[in-house]
């Protein structure tokens, strides 16, 4: 009998188990049934893995375990008198995988059961992968608290029996280290943040027109383009934030905002501009821009391991081009007019990402003038409005939702009830069509936050979006 | 020799050292000289306590010196190869009293040297008490910062030989705990933060009469004043919060605001307020009103050891007092006005508070209405201006100074520049006057914020205040 199975039985045999109706976890689980008794949390809750094919070499697991205990006693000291019985002593963790590479699409399901009967009294969790465990361990979190009469952590309305899986494989939050640096351990908070929700994309606009706060190794005259000195990630802060993320199931995609938004690329290496006075879009005409570009999408293929890579694309003001004269006369040479030379930029640019081996992100703006042109492995970046989903979609493209008017948290009078309500499967019905939607973004622009209040901004808006888990 | 004067000669015989120029310690230490070596600082320094008195049976030190890496480490990955010269390998720490009590008046002084010769090369640190060596280590921390050629902690400008001692025996921060409830881990964060700053007095502000957020055994009843539920602070996170703070060289400075700011102590025990239709001041023709203080500062006195115990007493408006028909009559039986009431409120608080070992603090209106008749254990706390100081420490009192038009955190358009101007001093010029200036204090009180804002609200003016230092 499958382990599952076997407690799902063992569940219903002691009789106590009734429907949800006052479930405090967020974001909802698919099923979560429980019972009605309280349990106290052990001060030396054991992590155990029998049954599990997962070596935890990387300590994934183990300092998961470590964070979430960190977590139940980080308000109140829990110094009460254990009882003699209902005592939860342990987590038993069973994961199927012994494989732990994150990436886009990795199986993060899982069961979990907590049942009051048994010795020692622990919790059960299952998963395929270790990141489903990591899952389950939010969600145990969420169900203790700390007792003020007890003085011990409880868990209410035992025994639990809880499945669980996200309804997309992408779940995002975008930061923007352009408008405003920020500085590591503030990265970090957000990513702890984010694992609470279950969120599993940090999407790092990690350069703009405003600044270039990153390494390069190839170019290296690139992060001149920083606000300063000090305001910038060398790789190896890149390989820390990665596996930072990495350890607590978060993926990171890394963008390159290309062509316009880059004019912060010239300061190192002014042949990227148009001209000294007209700086942005990069120059469409010169084939070191191309070179630069893949210079840097070389560099990432190494530190941002995640399938995907953003390119940008959006909002591309063309009138540098075509008041600079040696691209005027390029365009001219190549037959080309300003869209030809904006698609042209776009897709050799996709070409250059999908040699690294990446498929593409690119800002809807790209589907919106030459959809049908773009790469397949393209996932169309909704952000304009409702609408573009469902073309995109329908022309066999996948799509990520970040509809401005309820997804971007510097809109700052877009409500969490905005948030909660966004559906990203809005106006598809086609399960096929349905299925090419692989998320939704909440996106923490940084023109107008920094490291003292980019937290406070992004939550709780974007744990309500994350109830579409 | 004194290890401390073969250290100078030491220093001075090398030839480098020059007057302090430019020097990006804050605060300023008393005496700072310095030479121009850059030196890099081993991943693997290493803390040594060789000539050193002090056992650190709680980790004071250790602790604290690893706090120091993880903060040099906080925000860049510092994996470049290190040099075969001129690598600062390991901190010396020599404390020369065996023990660690923190209270008022401890000896915060130290001395520090980074010299380029010698092998290994090290900082050498002395200290009477743990707690200068704490100051010390975080004057060391400032002197390092991460070098993004090297990618290595770089240590700029030694030889280093910098002498330090505060101004000031007393160096406060006001937190008002009743007015926004703050979690554990915000009041950690404030404290860490202090400790940057060399300040050593967390002043918390426990109760007023919007809350009563902590737990008093002897009445289990006062924090039914609280929030809700989950707003509240048991005995046993009041003595994790002076443990947290007493780590990082701060003391805890506990208060309750008596007679006025207590209306919140009534919903437990309504017999405090002198009648459900008007429930400020407490009542002083209860005796019960003085048993529950006793209880209350006996309680406190096994958690809180600093020497000092806020009283409050200011903002009393007594006229609750006047229509109450019992508290009327039992004034005209003392043959009492209000103002004496007051008066005979305050002093026998001050009598319980001492009885259980404690010097006083009260607010400064105390002393303006009857500063003659104050115990001369009394610390007088300013607060409404500037002129208040030079008068207590001529009738021979204590006093703390936290003028609001500088000093006052909630005051959003007091400027940094007005922190770092405010001299406690002013107007007083006689030398044993001025030793009765015990310190100052900022004051962070809770009304407008909470625990989103309140490190932003904070710093960096504090930081300016401790200029101080």
């Amino acid at each position: 009998m499958a382990p599952a199975l076997r407690l799902l039985l063992a569940f219903l045999a002691i009789g106590s188990c009734i429907a949800v109706d006052h479930v405090d976890i967020w974001p909802m689980p698919q099923s979560a049934n429980h019972g009605t008794q309280r349990l106290y949390v052990s001060k030396d809750l054991v992590l155990s893995t029998a049954g599990s094919n997962y070596a935890d070499d990387r300590a994934i697991l183990k300092d998961a375990f470590q964070r979430t205990m960190d977590l139940l006693k980080l308000n109140h000291a829990a110094d009460g008198a254990e009882p003699s019985s209902y005592v939860l002593k342990g987590v038993n963790v069973v994961v199927r995988s012994p494989e732990d590479e994150l990436n886009f699409g990795v199986d993060e399901s899982y069961n979990m059961s907590i049942l009051t009967v048994g010795e020692p009294l622990h919790a059960q969790i299952e998963a395929q992968t270790v990141y489903g465990a990591l899952n389950a361990l939010q969600t145990f979190s969420q169900l203790c608290y700390f007792d003020f009469t007890s003085r011990l952590i409880e868990l209410n309305s035992a025994p639990w029996m809880i499945t669980d899986a996200p309804r997309f494989p992408y779940r995002g939050l975008l930061i923007d280290t352009a408008r405003h640096y920020l500085p590591l351990s503030t990265i970090k908070g957000v990513i702890d943040a984010m694992s609470y929700s279950k969120l599993n994309v940090l999407h790092w606009h990690i350069v703009d027109e405003q600044s270039f706060p990153i390494e390069i190794p190839s170019y290296p005259k690139l992060w001149n383009g920083s606000y300063s000195y000090s305001e910038r990630y060398t790789m190896s802060d890149a390989i820390d934030i990665v596996r930072y993320a990495e350890k607590r199931g978060v993926n990171v995609l890394a963008e390159i905002d290309v062509p316009g938004h880059a004019l912060s690329w010239g300061v190192g290496y002014p042949l990227l501009w148009p001209s000294d006075s007209c700086k942005e879009p990069l120059d469409v005409s010169n084939n070191f821009t191309f070179t630069v570009i893949d210079g840097i999408l070389s560099d990432f293929s190494k530190v941002f391991k995640f399938k995907l890579v953003h390119l940008g694309g959006d909002e591309v003001n063309t009138s540098c081009w075509t008041a600079t004269p040696h691209i005027k006369e390029w365009l001219r040479d190549n037959h080309m007019n300003v869209s030809d030379a904006y698609r042209y930029f776009v897709l050799r640019t996709q070409k250059i990402a999908i040699s690294h081996g990446y498929d593409v992100v690119n800002w809807e703006e790209t589907f919106n003038h030459f959809g049908e042109k773009l790469d397949r492995k393209t996932v169309v970046h909704n952000w304009l409005g409702g609408d573009v989903a469902p073309k995109v979609v329908a022309a066999g493209l996948r799509c990520i939702v970040s509809n401005q008017d309820n997804w971007y948290l510097d809109h700052l009078d877009a409500t969490w009830e905005g948030f909660y309500m966004n559906e990203p499967l809005e106006g598809i019905d086609d399960p096929e069509q349905q299925r090419l939607v692989i998320g939704g973004e909440v996106c923490m622009w940084g023109e107008q936050i920094d490291a003292s209040d980019i937290e406070q901004t992004i939550w709780p808006r974007a744990a309500a979006a994350a109830g579409q888990y």
